[in-house]
C-alpha cells in the first residue's frame, strides 16, 4: 500500500524495542514533514554511530581507546564500580556522588538466556585489579541475574586481596511500607542505621 | 558523558513524537548492538525517504506521479473519500470495504494552529470533481477541527452538483452505553436503523 521507501522507514522503527506497527508509522509520518537537511543529518548520525568504540580499560562507550572517565585524572582509580551495561554508568554519573572508575561487564550471567561468565568482562576486571585497588563495588540490578552475577564475582575475586561490596538494599525514597515486598523489608531491617543526632 | 556520536543518535530519537530522554537512550543502546550492515541499511532508508512523492491527483504518498490507488483501474473514480492525511487512507484501506478513490487534504482547518483552507488541498479537490462524480465522502475526525473542515467542505462544494456525505456517528463496536458521552448517544439515537429481519 505505502511506497516501498516508506515501508522501509516503518520497518526500521519497528525493529526498535517496544515499538509496534502503529508507533512506527507515527514516527515515519513525522519524519516525512521534516526538512531534507535534517533527514540527511539523522541518516549521518546513524552511520556515525558505527564509529563508537568501547573503552579498552572499562568497556564503557568511548570515542577513542579510553572513555572520558578512565582518562580523567581526578577520578579515583582505586575504586572500581562493576555494572552490567554502559547505560548504568550514566545512571550513576547523574548522581554526581561517585568519583571512582567503572567496569562494564557487557551483561549479566543468565542461565535462561545462556549468558555465561566467559561471555562477560570478568577476566579483564581481574587483570585490572592492582595492589593498591581498594574496593570493587558491585552495582548490578537486584534481580535474579544481577544477584547471580554479584555472587559469582565475589567468588571469582576471592584470591585477590580486595574488598568486594554490594549496593545497599532497602526501601527506596518515597517508598511505602505497605507496598514494599517482604525481601525488601527484610533487607531494610537488617541494614538499619542509627539516626544522626 | 557519552561519545558525541552516541549523543547525536539519542538526539535523533528524541525528536520523534512522544519519545523522551529515557526511551531515546534505550533505542540508541539497542542500535549499538546491531550489525553494521543493518545500521547502514537503516541510514539508507532514512535518506531514501526523501524520495517519497505525493500523488498529483489525490496527494496520497506515492513512488511516482500517481499513487497505487489512483493508478488502479478497478477503483471507482466517481467516489472520492476526503481524509486529513495519508495515514487515514491506510486505516480505511485496511477495512477492505471501500473501492473508491481518495483525496488527502494535508491537514484540518484549525483556528488554534492557524491552518486555513488555503493551506489545504481544497481547490485541487474542486478541480477533480467532474460531471460524473457521484459522491464526496467526508471522512475527517469527529473532533472540532474535523467537524469544522467537514462543514467548510460542504459549503465550498455547494455550487458543484455532487452529493457530500459524512461518516455515520454512533456507538463504536464494543461500546458501552454507560461510558458513551452525551453527543455520541444523541447521534446514535438520531441515526438508529431498523433491524433486518
Amino acid at each position: 500500500m505505502y511506497p516501498k521507501q516508506f515501508e522501509k522507514l516503518v520497518d526500521f522503527f519497528r525493529c526498535l524495542p517496544g515499538v509496534g506497527a502503529k508507533t512506527a508509522e507515527r514516527y515515519a509520518f513525522y519524519l516525512l514533514d521534516k526538512d531534507p537537511e535534517e533527514i540527511n543529518a539523522y541518516s549521518e548520525a546513524l552511520k556515525d554511530s558505527l564509529t563508537i568504540k568501547r573503552c579498552q580499560t572499562c568497556f564503557n562507550l568511548a570515542e577513542d581507546t579510553l572513555c572520558p572517565i578512565c582518562k580523567d585524572p581526578s577520578r579515583n582509580q582505586k575504586l572500581i564500580c562493576v555494572v552490567a551495561s554502559a547505560k548504568d554508568v550514566l545512571s550513576i554519573e547523574k548522581t554526581n556522588s561517585y568519583d571512582g572508575v567503572y567496569h562494564v561487564l557487557g551483561g549479566l550471567i543468565s542461565t535462561s538466556k545462556g549468558i555465561m561468565p566467559q561471555d562477560l568482562q570478568f577476566e579483564s576486571l581481574k587483570n585490572r585489579i592492582e595492589e593498591d585497588t581498594q574496593e570493587i563495588i558491585v552495582a548490578t540490578n537486584l534481580t535474579l541475574d544481577g544477584e547471580t552475577t554479584a555472587l559469582y564475582l565475589n567468588k571469582f575475586l576471592q584470591d585477590k586481596q580486595v574488598l568486594v561490596t554490594r549496593l545497599a538494599q532497602g526501601l527506596p525514597m518515597g517508598g511505602h511500607l505497605d507496598y514494599a515486598d517482604e525481601l525488601t523489608l527484610i533487607h531494610s531491617f537488617a541494614g538499619r542505621k542509627s539516626i544522626d543526632k
